[in-house]
């Protein structure tokens, strides 16, 4: 017994990287993929990769229709379009999994401050936010989850266990984040063009890139009063793929042992953590493709934690999570269509 | 119940990719991996792309200790190191996919003219030329299957059908092949570097490279009588792929459908290799990661086929395809552990 | 004493090539600079790479404000942009550089075969195609000079003295090219956007490419007869660069010396040619930033030859091109603003 | 009259762009280069982008001949080895820019403990570190100077006026810097191959890079007394480019305009440091190929000051601050040969 299944908005990257593990998950059947451009397109002519195992069109979004032929739904689009279908959706007593910026916030003036004013307000509530290694329970339950941002993920699975066992100081935490093109969607745009990204590096939304009040507002729930971050994300001439690179302070000096401890307490049993040994530092080429996040670490000097986390933007940081969302909602085992080895080279 | 595999040179990029598709097989059980220069370190921390599923430690090649532990064997060595352990496992009843080329040519003198003298030329005549969709019925019975070179499995598979059927004008062959860094292994050369590599182009082995013969011994075969090519490999700033730009003249005119027939007759039921339609190319992205051959071409003048070929060269041109052969051996079904939609970006 | 020189559509790659090599030109003063999209715009904050250099404003295209600052034009629109503002320019004296293809064929049917209809006819007959090594006399009394196109130099320099010498046979010419992504453009594409780019490789306009007739023409003009070829252009993972494999079949056999010796004719005073010894093929790395075109050659076989040139495409392939025919047209140093080492890496 | 010039070490990246920048230098006889593992070849045979301007063959390194041939030189060698020929040098009376670590340091036990043994450590008082914007007049007057480290050109340039006004608070200073892989040389080592590098980005050396220490010595000079730093440097998939981002936090609350005029007043007339305007932050790509180092700069918060610097790692990083070096020593004008714009795409 298969679960019918749309994808929102299927022709971008994270689209494309949905309906590539989901026509692998044998407990599911896609049967709605929209698109407003390539409406009336074969899917498997828009991404050739998918010749020729999906025989099925894109269709414009028309929420009636959707409710009709899935029972579970990935919306993919862009923030603001998000909610405005996501009413309908709940109304129609579906479970969704929102990849867009939209139920992010439990705060909605954060949300309105960073985006724009909010049209659903009310799902915000309920809406749970899909970190599964954190807040499973919640999800298990949820009709609304909103999938985290890329950065945000690469920042909060190595920093949440720290911040909630109080042992980073306040004030001073950095993420130096680097993230591959796809992390810039499938738009036509002049600054994602092979040759302007091509043999170049640059930083971009230096502190005020919105996934930062996003890390924001999930560290301060952790630690229960209100905590600040410096966000610096950069841009990598490479396809897929997030390293951040995380400075804190601790409060007072800790061990590498002790800082292994509390990752082990948090994800020892985690199948898509995980904690390097000690000399070992993620990289994102050891992630492609697959849904992990690496964490490393190091000390420099008493106080001062480094720690590097790698993960595949559109997998653990988008699609892959946002599947093992779903597999949590429905009950299925969490790694189901997920359980690919990374691709190296 | 599962059958125990052994890898032996684990360390390289084909051993990888074997190690990376063997350990998602559910009838395999991985039961060494050989490597000279890492041996007693465990494979995960070579490549920690498999952390942490694959607790196995990288052992040297012994070949008695081989064959107690593994009933079939991969062999990922350079040539010539093949053929001298290959004698052993035949004595020792063993089943070997070897990805060298020491056991592809028919011709002992065509193999010892472009590689050395030929150490097990006894072994020559019943090691089966391993391209699945070409040779199924042989592979099946083989003790010891030859896996063919990337740049022949993307030249083959498209001219063999056409050769065969005799369709292709004698003398005008020519194959512009285009391959992915991995194709040059993972040794430390200075032309393998980053910087020599990036932001350049280049040819290579203008008309001299090895796989020439290799191409036109399976031609030659396929036409009944000596058939010559002009090969020329060029060398693409990116990991992995094959793509093969190749001119045929017919003997006599065909419309594209008469061409796409003779195909369809070949592969319409062959999983791994997609004909693509009218209209639509190849892009070695489009297969990146998977065991597709995908075939596309183009009429330039009457009697000028252009034919457009797409590989992964660690996938079907190497380690997937080594599995393939492996799942024919075996009486696996043929796709096993080679399922994967390709990854794209 | 200063020449006044105006760049129309600088915000190109090609344009923003022409204005970085001619700010480096002692007898140039670039007065004017044209963009409709990035109009009134310092130069230097589009390109920042300019900085602190070029204090000038993109302005709209007005051709009356133009003759008034500027004696001497290069044109780096679309074609079909370029044919409106021309005979305006040449009623006003000036003289001019076209890149566009607008100007590049003799034969009017064939350009608006391939292109659209000529709305300047009249000039076609006086233009020069702007070829220097081969067409420098006629270059020096021009007033307008197209500039050929990139593929076109890149198989026109290594294949005009063999044509123009009558050795090479007639019907098998094939020119398999392989560019990098700047010669798309910098206009924002989906088909050229990072992530559709790297790590893949494309053939495409397989055998209806615009530079194919261009090609055809000049070879046929200097073989006093028609000749055509099989062109078939690839998309290259970097951002500047043309290589070249060129297979054509000798009339007669020849040696590799009687080739050189060819060469040696046409190229040996050439500064911008450079004719490789045996046993080194050109790469598009080792002309990256210069104007020169490098070739190679092999032969497979008696009589068939095996050519490899390489550009850059952005260089010799267009805005270097340019300013060698304006220093030819002006008099001055063929090499001047041109004398870089080429960079590498 | 020309100086001649010898370049130790030409083989690497280093002595390449010093051969390239060099040979277009008016006043510069190149009259000897070395390289053991190339020894008497010709030098454009190795690197054919320097075809057919020079004409000179690499040979071993024998000081008394190089002294004989030069009377100013270049050391490209690797730490160690340099500081065994210097002192020859030196009682030779020859002028040199040294561009390995051996002289940087001012304190012997700082280098004795991140490197080995100093085997002339008589040389380091009079040793003159090379960043010309800081240094100009002791450089002048230098016989040795040692050539700045690339990360520490990319770290110092921005932070040292800075903390020579006295404004950065203590402890905080944290260096994220990111390198192309050109930074990490020409020998063949695994890590470095293409497949190794691309699509992938990764940190190493994380708090112990040797750079860490000479970039330290030179801030506590500036400060005064000891200044500590984190510093992170990470390896970026492109051939060139330093960018390094800089978390500092100010003793007190400064405007942007405030951290401007500190910039102006060290560098208003600097050719080679260009001070970004508001909005605007320095890529990679934007220097390539040049001697800038670009500096841009964003507050984040009252006192968090974040600076993003760029430079060619080979030019301004290495080669290019090498000959600004040679320049200023030898009363020569100071961009000499550097007028390069950068190249981009």
């Amino acid at each position: 017994m298969k679960i019918n299944v749309a994808v929102i908005g299927a022709s971008g990257y994270s689209g494309l990287d949905l309906v590539r593990l989901l026509s692998q998950h044998p407990q599911v059947k896609l049967t709605a993929v929209t698109s407003e451009r390539y409406a009336q397109q074969p899917l498997d002519r828009l991404f050739p990769t998918l010749l020729p195992r999906l025989n099925i069109l894109l269709e414009p979004l028309q929420p009636e229709k959707i409710v009709r032929k899935a029972d579970f739904i990935f919306i993919a689009l862009p923030h603001k379009e998000a909610m405005e279908v996501m009413p309908f959706f709940m109304q129609s007593k579906k479970r969704v999994v929102d990849l867009s910026a939209d139920f992010r916030f439990k705060d909605r003036r954060l949300y309105e401050k960073w985006y724009q004013k909010h049209s659903a307000p009310e799902l915000l509530a309920s809406a749970v936010y899909g970190l599964p290694e954190l807040n499973r329970a919640k999800i298990k339950a949820a009709r609304l989850v909103a999938n985290p941002g890329c950065y945000p993920t690469s920042a909060l699975i190595p920093l949440l266990p720290l911040v909630q066992e109080g042992l980073i100081a306040p004030g001073g935490i950095i993420v130096d984040s680097k993230s591959g093109v796809s992390g810039a969607g499938r738009s036509a745009n002049v600054t994602s063009l092979f040759c302007e990204v091509s043999e170049s590096f640059k930083a971009y939304s230096v502190s005020n890139h919105r996934h930062q009040p996003e890390i924001e507002e999930q560290l301060s729930l952790a630690a229960r009063k209100p905590l600040g971050i410096t966000f610096v994300p950069h841009l990598v001439p490479m396809n897929r793929g997030i390293l951040s690179t995380i400075y804190a302070d601790l409060k007072k000096p800790l061990s590498l042992d002790a800082v292994r401890a509390v990752f082990k307490k948090y994800y020892g049993k985690e199948k898509f953590v995980r904690i390097f040994p000690e000399g070992m530092l993620p990289q994102t080429g050891w992630v492609r493709g697959s849904n992990y996040c690496d964490v490393g670490f190091v000390l420099a000097g008493k106080k001062k934690l480094i720690i590097i986390s790698a993960i595949d933007n559109l997998v653990k940081g988008a699609a892959g999570q946002a599947i093992q969302n779903m597999n949590i909602m429905l009950g299925f085992k969490e790694d189901t269509a997920l359980e690919q080895i990374p691709i190296y080279p």
